[in-house]
């Protein structure tokens, strides 16, 4: 099941402007981002879901015109946490025992002291591509489950970040856009890619077995 | 399905040693590594698979002696292309021409010049960096691919990658190790978290909307 939706996905080069993905399967998408493992639970990064009109003219224009930016009817973006802090890191904590009761402080307290001693004094640099691998986590969830939603989807990384940390205000809320992710249908006739066949490399030389 | 299988799974703590996960799960893991979309479809890494007891106790005192590392029956070890160079690039582009045909060479000759002549130049560490993003959309796979298969995973990044490159000849290779991931079955009673409520971040505070 899993393997058949990766092999339908691909990544969608003409997006139909007049189909909209619904909003159940866009809360479907999101919840699959929500649910994406990342290191030590923190979750560092935050989502963007652009439907405005002139914002995304604007994305489009910091994403060399692609087009799909705004052919598709939801523009997904990812945006990583600029650094941990102890704030960010408590804020973890506080949803834990939230979450599971008080009683679960204890055994979790030490281990998130000690990253915090660890994250927090590091370089701001060194945390933001920490946490922008971490959203690679979840943009991969996100493709898999818009394609479990036959939603099609076109990752991109092929944008000038910081103009889209401009436009969507990133910098003042502690953010750098890491990739966009348009949602959409397929506008097949219009797509030079939608025939092709899928191109990977071969399992002997992407896997090594040492047994 | 997708967010039965990821509610379902989580960062195993215990394995049972005595479980192996049968090669035909394994394979479908690797094949959904195989499938993960990466950037220009590069696939700029490799995965090594670690069932030799000698070898993987080795990596398991890489990795701060986490005993998932020999408990569970396979060990996946997630290595980056340590740069982008020309023939690595060539590569990619025989495979699309081999996979579908010569006509398809004209088709994606000039993006790939392209990508050579922005790419190769660049330092080999934000090379690295950009190739280490593509392995953890992999490694997400990965983690999703194991939750269908009812196979326990935990994904690790604490460990020492210097140690760990030693031990497998990555360097040799142009490789750097990205990730872990510990393939097998969960020892319930052995393991604090399994009865723990999954914990993530509200989506009110995840996901901003721009209408």
């Amino acid at each position: 099941m899993l393997h058949e939706r990766l092999n339908w996905r691909y990544a969608t080069k003409k997006m139909d402007p007049a189909r909209k993905v619904p909003e159940e399967k866009v809360a479907a998408i999101l919840e699959a981002v929500q649910l994406a493992p990342t290191s030590s639970g923190l979750q560092p990064f935050e989502v963007f879901v652009v439907t405005n009109p002139e914002v995304r003219a604007k994305l489009r224009a910091a994403a060399y015109d692609q087009a799909q930016v705004t052919e598709g009817s939801h523009l997904l973006v990812f945006a990583a946490w600029d650094t941990y802090t102890e704030a960010r890191i408590d804020a973890v904590v506080a949803d834990i025992v939230a979450q599971r009761g008080a009683a679960a402080e204890a055994a979790v307290k030490g281990y998130y002291d000690q990253l915090k001693g660890s994250y927090v004094p590091r370089s701001a640099e060194e945390n933001y591509q920490h946490a922008a691998r971490q959203a690679y986590i979840a943009f991969g969830l996100a493709l898999t489950a818009a394609a479990f939603e036959e939603v099609d989807a076109t990752p991109m990384e092929g944008f000038d970040p910081a103009q889209v940390d401009e436009i969507l205000g990133l910098k003042e809320k502690g953010l750098r856009s890491v990739t966009l992710l348009p949602l959409g249908y397929r506008a097949a006739e219009g797509d030079w890619l939608v025939g092709q066949k899928k191109v990977r490399r071969g399992l002997d030389r992407l896997v090594t077995k040492v047994a």
